[in-house]
């Protein structure tokens, strides 16, 4: 199931170019993963920590810095043993799709940096946000 | 042939895990690509712009902010019609691989924004980089 | 008349003290001064840009990652020939002054650059944001 | 005693204005800041940390993207009980001033967050970068 995360671009997130920056769009990502595992559940972030392990990203279309907060969808397309994959998509103001990304993050044990299994129950929560992986045009 | 381009960490690319932030990794790629293409060349940046196309990157190992720029490895790995692919390695400050990327670029016109025929000059220039392109591990 | 925009904190404006780093907060300054002064008024950007003649800002508290958009309270202290002043308070997560800060923007030509007289009717609109000034503690 | 950290100013510093962002120039100050004060010493963010009170800047002329590292100036123009103010001027790439800026720090107990005395030993070494404050032109 696609959530949507309304993530406001703000004005320094354009460079020279009047566009969303390159490296400005994985935080926008960034807002909209941490949304869906961590809003409401501050525990979570005592018990693991998370550690990007691979992303890739695919721009569409130029983005600008509109005046409403984008819908970025997130989803989970994959849960492994110690790892997720995240899912995104980021449309325009006009909601054509200006970017689709992907993640693999890693659980980690907060103090030792190890990877740590992910347990029955983030399985369950998690499990409610499994999708259909985006499949890049270019590679 | 691999360019070396030392790029200086800054203490505000850390975040409160106290290590690079995975979007101002790209960031740190950003200026080796723009050394790579650019520096020295200003009349360039007249000449055409580029929309990155796709992004991937694979992280290693954490970096910390360290004293000295790090030496970030650019080369080119593909010269196409209106493309080319920029691959990049970052070490940590003890000489380890970090992070390995490839960003695909487009050559867009600048007044038009549409892709624009890489010229045989540019081919000329940028063939001198071209080298191996990045496996990566995870995907 | 101040005005309260609220502004989202991101993962990314923590540094690896785990608050958010000093320049950042200018950066939420700036969502809030945009609102108050562009948004819904598209047209006004093709009329004149901004130049950042002069800022201060007093740290009273370290803000931390909040679910919740912190509501910045945002007005003009006063209004020059070509020039105004914007006063602005950042509260944290649970109502304290956080940081309090004011900005000198000079209007310019969009074209030349050079300062441009703020209109009979900017003064209006602007008008209605008129409140008193902040008086900072430390200097 | 004025001490000249070179700092790089990085392309996505610029905003679509083409000039470096009026937040972007507080991490460049950072920078050097870091630089006058921690480089070499890494035994020093053991010690204590440093918690920003206040932050002051006159903005001239706005930057742009250089291909070499700004000379940024830093000095201390006050050393206090628990707390020192910093004093900068950017220049631009043509040697004029860009901007010129003040920050009080309060150096802070790592485990309490508490002010903390400045020791003897850093009295002395910050004291090797003693010179006159800055005179704002713009208040």
């Amino acid at each position: 199931m696609k959530v949507t995360v309304p993530v406001q671009v703000r004005w320094v997130d354009l460079d020279a170019y009047g566009h969303v920056n390159n490296a400005a769009a994985f935080t926008l990502l960034e807002e909209a993963r941490i949304a869906l595992f961590w809003r409401g559940r501050e525990d979570a972030a005592t018990q693991f920590a998370t550690f990007i392990a691979h992303q890739e990203i695919e721009y569409l279309l130029p983005l600008s810095y509109p005046d409403e907060p984008l819908p970025i969808a997130v989803w989970i397309s994959k849960i492994g043993g110690a790892s997720a994959e995240v899912c995104y998509e980021i449309p325009t103001a006009t909601g054509e799709i200006a970017a689709r990304a992907r993640t693999t993050i890693v659980t980690v044990n907060t103090a030792t940096g190890a990877p740590r299994r992910i347990t029955d129950e983030e399985r369950e929560i998690w499990g409610a946000y499994l999708d259909a992986p985006i499949e890049f045009r270019r590679r």
